[in-house]
């Protein structure tokens, strides 16, 4: 039997991909299941064992605002050595200076594309918020660490419906300009589509960034998370976030599900012929155990349709 | 609130597509909650009455086979005039007989594009489906009727693997040479990934064959769905099978799941400016009806995050 999927190439796509795998931290965090401390560390290791080259590992948030997250210091002393090439988010000032005595030497912050989302997850303005993360990605880059930058809601705003490609392109420009390194355009309720996704990237290549220090980060919401990497892909962007087995979404954005799930978007770049390095059988196995942790089956299309049927 | 999705359109692609809905025939066929005729001819209906151009409605297979559609001729008298528009599936003269007989205009055959699946579906050798195809398409087309085939397994098969293109492309020549005026092809196991469908797309206009004649029927077995509805959109296709709220997949083949969801390819659609003249909210709300009668929800993203958030 032929091996699936067929791999047939399409023209014009990149021939290599980077998945920056946010299952332990985008996706335990919109998890309601405690995960034990010891569990979140092989979860990490599972998925650095399975090719995954990028694993954001935690976040430094206020355990009163992701409670889920609250052991992120014992995680990354069990994680050890291994751990500090894994990303953390880093909220602020206070965030960043935990994650240094852990010798973190990547670090993400969170910011928004709405001034509404500004002040709901922030309590800021949209303004104010660069403000807020000035110093902190400045020490960052001072310390030597990577700063990546999430934008959220880069498509749709649950308050203030379609979001302006050009305000997009503007806030990020601000982040860039502040020091990030990486920019991961998230459509955090899942609304965008295939041809705003392609307006997206062409706004900030015209705008003379490099879309190469560009990554998506698509939510399956209303199913378009796999088309939008597709479209992306033809866009020219070469870094995907994922959620193994689809774990996890946004507990602040109205009917926010889960993130495209890392086995739906590996067996579609393999389809394509595009290299990640990822072994899907392990990714697939490390979600099922997962799926095992949290109690309920994973939402993941590919893990369902493998684990049901072990061929 | 500026409306949801933004429309932002995309070079190269149709301005307006087709959908061929196929929730009560093959969605239905696959459920296994027996419903109610009075039930069906009313989705019938609701689907008709929101804008979707093409419903087929039922099939005039052997009740032992299919029992879930064992109903067909009553449903076609409660349906009266409107339901002769609404193409019927015929496996054989038998079936054509009971069709022509209930006045229907329009008939579906099902064929396959491997030789185990011919043998596991129709007890017959691939090139034998032909000789049993060749006295029902000529008699429908005697008749005035127009004929579709629909072709399976033209991405993967669960026992073969991967289905080389020009197999496909030679399925479809001899479907079209016996008088079928579209094909839809169908990756009844959800393996396909996009470039493997421009692939298939470009196989058929490499062999002088019109890319209008042709139909898709992806499922969403591995979440590739609507991905692959974005790339044959690239290619030229301009009619999509799609199942309201996801019903239905394929009782024979192995982890086969859904359909695509009529709201999930809407939606991207409506996002890319794409008219196809359907309602989503009258979709949504005949989807969110049926799932009641059917006892559990829809598995179509779209029906999940609008039922939800009504707003």
């Amino acid at each position: 039997m032929t091996e699936l999927p067929m791999t047939v190439r399409a023209d014009g796509l990149p021939s290599q991909v980077t998945i920056y795998e946010v299952g332990p931290r985008d996706g335990l965090q919109n998890e309601k299941a405690l995960v034990p401390t010891g569990v979140k560390a092989e979860f990490v290791q599972r998925l650095l064992a399975a090719g995954l080259p990028i694993v954001e590992a935690t976040s430094f948030v206020h355990p009163k605002w992701v409670p889920q997250l609250a052991d992120a210091a014992d995680l990354m002393e069990l994680l050890g050595e291994a751990g500090r090439d894994c990303p953390v988010l880093v909220p602020n000032e206070r965030g960043l200076d935990r994650a240094l005595e852990l010798g973190a030497r990547h670090v993400a912050i969170f910011g928004s594309a709405t001034e509404t989302f500004a002040q709901k997850n922030l309590n800021r303005s949209l303004d104010e918020q660069f403000a807020m993360f000035e110093p902190t990605v400045r020490r960052a880059r001072d310390a030597g660490l990577d700063v990546r930058a999430y934008v959220s809601m880069c498509f749709g705003d649950p308050w203030e419906g379609a979001v302006p490609v050009d305000q997009v392109v503007g806030v990020g420009k601000r982040l860039f300009d502040l020091g990030a390194s990486q920019l991961s355009l998230g459509d955090t309720i899942g609304v965008g589509t295939a041809g705003h996704v392609t307006a997206l990237v062409d706004g900030f290549r015209g705008a003379g960034m490099s879309v190469d220090q560009l990554a998506m980060h698509f939510h399956d919401t209303y199913g378009q998370a796999l088309a939008n990497a597709f479209a992306a892909l033809r866009a020219g962007i070469t870094t995907y976030d994922a959620s193994a087995g689809g774990l996890g979404g946004c507990p602040y954005a109205k009917s926010a599900t889960g993130n495209l799930a890392t086995e739906d978007l590996v067996w579609m770049l393999r389809g394509l012929g595009i290299e990640t390095g990822v072994d899907l059988d392990q990714v697939v196995s490390t979600s099922v155990w997962m799926a095992g942790h949290l109690g309920r089956p994973s939402p993941s299309a590919v893990v369902r349709a493998l684990a049901q049927s072990p061929a």
